[in-house]
């Protein structure tokens, strides 16, 4: 077991540098065009995407005592890798199939928004694997959700504003199914043990995330400002529900960190698909109210039912603090659009299935990807 | 007593869903007009002002050991019903008297910036509150500076920019009032030590409203470009007076945490009221050195003299902070106006008047509304 | 001994105060054009570096237990005092010289980054230096760095965006000269100790650089998409780099916080002189490789054998983390302009010359001044 562990270590600096020096390769070859030559604007957006994955997600999956270095440190060498991949993943499908070219800033942009999916995932298994795992299962995650994602832009005609928006449901849910493989760490374990300071860690990593989450949805938005508006309510009205029901579901009436982390970033997300189409800020609103309500509920039924059949051990909640929320959010979307052109049958049946379709295709990919890369 | 604060617990989440119920039904009927479906230019000014109030605050206010989870968690519940409630108010005016419709996000940004007020009034009463008053306080406070700015703007006609550069002082000045009606802690109680660690926090936090000060006074100003520029230098000597004071009035010689946190942001708090109007450099300069002296020496007497007397208990130090450097930014405008029109002597009048009445008229409404409601 | 360093102690408030009253002077005689009257464009990179400068490199250089305050807090001091100096001479020379004037925050912004040189040296002297001797270093660095930018933009005909971004290498040269003038602390002083809290903050400042180095080499250059597109994948494979190296270089295969802290940055140092002028991502990505190559041998070479016999006790290793990297930009930028023009001999030759010429003349002004100072 310990040579088996010795050589895990060894190989991770050969694994990585094998990765890296194929990125430099392909990166020679698909970069030799007039691409990079075009002007390109620059936009404070990508530094603001890039930031939150970084300083956010680091500090809120930084809930674990064991995981302060390894969260922060091994999260920014996951995301570098992946945020290459993806761009070189993106450049090939430019250079198969002759799409319009983007601009590169765009494009960076974007593979930094997919790598949300992976630290998603990460989330899921934190605390079960060794880095050699985490850094193939990062590969296979951005190639296999960037195929998705392709899927649904070629066959099901979505654009790729909608298609990215897959992003966090695809990540929650391949985490789980990857999860689903790997033994139950005994839970009186010392790794599982949360400290009070990597607690307030991980409230910061929150609020940074709550601040930040109207920047992600207008970065994913087309109708931009509508996007931020929406979004900033639904964070809020989620916030407060998150409030409201740690106290009433605790018996001691005391806010609880973990039910709060879980439910205050959940309206953002569910309200993450629909962002740019609602019309009145009180749908956010209540889309919100919904989603906090729908995590807090999800965390008590799934950590006290769910997953002890099913052997899911999901170490930071990726399940109803993502998970749960985008399924809401995929009916939220439906169901507003039924609402908006419910006298247009055919056109309303049509988009129906797409976003259906769409939905259903990006989780049956995640789950079966999830458990066969387990 | 425990029954009793048993049953303030018990209060707490129901206050906070039957608010958060009556603002999505308000919301639900006033923002039924077109008003959000115009186009929204975002802007990042936004998101700022929102990441000052969460994370600066949060983190100053943090100063007493046992309010770390306390003062940001619950500063997060505070800021999002504040927002909201601030927001709808707006609304109602507009739906009342027919004012002239403004850009949706330049609403969220107003409200936010309302809000500044509330957060430093709970500065002044951290510690001696229980939820249900600070939530309260909050609908009670936004609505009566919201009417305080209304009252200005109407009939003392001063543009929308101006009645908000009142907000730190009305936020004081309100805090201080409830504050009095307290009764002091006491002094050896563990409630109010600080430890290193919540000291270092502390300073995090003053470090981050520093960077993001000139940014707040941008937000304000009409003349933007000279708010920044203006702020910057005040900012500048202010902080460099903070550490000489604070050296000269210590016995031992050293740095004192205390001194510096409050004094170094003072400068941007005076040169508020007229960065956007003063034509050279030196002069915010001078006005950021005699707002630190007037913060470090107003620390010393009001400690020492005025608060025994009054029965007031300040605890985190905001009639120093924000109080006194509002005073004297309220004099320099006047004085900077006095200057500028002395050859105008009607205008003149008419000027120093208007401002010098609302001044007045905010501290007046603050310090009576903030007894009424202590 | 004692009394001696009482007496320096007094002397810190009254030598800040000097220079505060000088600055404010100064401001007033050479202010006092109609240049603050002109319409400012307000830019949101003016805040970004000052943010980075303040709260990246004062968590940075926090990796020291003692100096935990001291560097956040001093740092303040230092970045605004070091400022306005840095305005002040910029504005002499327009006086003197009749340069075209400048937007004001443009500026600012650049005496931001020029503070950079000096809160880079302060890491390599931090320990060994009271208060005063610091502000003096500050001061005079400041100066000797306008002049030597000075000598490159008139006889070496240099923009000004291309001798700025000699600053890191400046500061990092000018710190070890003004190093290897004090005697080494006792290496078991409890000074030099760092403790995981402190490594960890240092991490997070690390964290933080890394996330805005593309914003600093934005403001230098003038192509401006193309210096971001470029720092990002120069970044990005200097983490991956850094991660690699810190694992193969140590015995039990961890990773080392030390070594990865001082090379995910190299890659940004090194790419900041050509990151205008890269053609192709795989040119920055490569540098990025060799920068953090160049800087963990650096970091073995130099603790090993350099430092014990020139007797540099460089504290927080601002010669392989800022140093050498910066000296790898130099002759890469050198190489790319050979590529680029070497049909055209003649002015490849001017060329040439003129970077090399900068690039000794300000190592030797730095190395120069550093020992007077010292």
């Amino acid at each position: 077991m310990s040579s088996n562990y010795r050589n895990f270590r060894n190989n991770v600096p050969w694994l990585i540098l094998f990765l890296e020096a194929v990125f430099i390769v392909l990166f020679y070859f698909l970069f030799s065009d007039d691409s990079a030559s075009r002007p390109i604007i620059s936009d404070p957006a990508f530094q603001d995407v890039s930031h939150m994955l970084i300083f956010g997600f680091g500090f809120f999956l930084m809930s674990l005592k064991r995981y302060g270095f390894s969260s922060t440190g091994f999260n920014l060498l996951i995301v570098v890798l992946g945020v290459q991949c993806s761009i070189l993943i993106e450049n090939s499908l430019i250079f198969l199939l002759k799409v319009t070219n983007e601009d590169s800033l765009e494009r960076i942009r974007k593979a930094t928004v997919d790598m949300t999916a992976v630290v998603i995932s990460t989330g899921a298994v934190l605390g079960k694997t060794n880095p050699v795992q985490l850094i193939l299962m990062t590969v296979v995650e951005i190639i296999v959700f960037r195929m998705s994602r392709w899927i649904n832009n070629t066959f099901l005609k979505i654009t790729d504003n909608i298609s990215m928006m897959h992003v966090l449901l695809f990540g929650a849910y391949f985490g789980l199914a990857v999860s689903s493989r790997f033994s139950e760490p005994s839970p009186r374990s010392e790794k599982n043990a949360s400290t009070p300071k990597s607690d307030l860690l991980s409230m910061l990593g929150t609020l940074f995330l709550w601040v930040f989450w109207p920047r992600f949805n207008y970065v994913l938005a087309m109708d931009k400002g509508k996007a931020i508006y929406n979004t900033y309510f639904a964070l809020a009205v989620s916030a407060v529900t998150a409030f409201v029901l740690s106290v009433l579901t605790t018996k001691d009436g005391k806010f609880r960190m973990a039910h709060i982390r879980s439910a205050v970033l959940s309206g953002g997300v569910t309200v993450g698909y629909a962002a740019h189409s609602i019309e009145y800020p009180w749908i956010a609103m209540i889309l919100g109210l919904l989603a906090s309500v729908i995590t807090i509920l999800g965390s008590y039924c799934l950590q006290t039912c769910l997953n002890p059949t099913l052997k899911i051990h999901d170490t930071s909640g990726v399940h109803f603090t993502f998970g749960l929320p985008g399924v809401l959010g995929g009916l939220a979307q439906v169901v507003l659009l039924v609402i908006k052109n419910w006298t247009d049958l055919p056109r309303l049946g049509y988009l129906v299935m797409i976003h259906v379709g769409a939905f259903c295709q990006t989780i049956s990919v995640a789950l079966l990807t999830g458990f066969i890369v387990g």
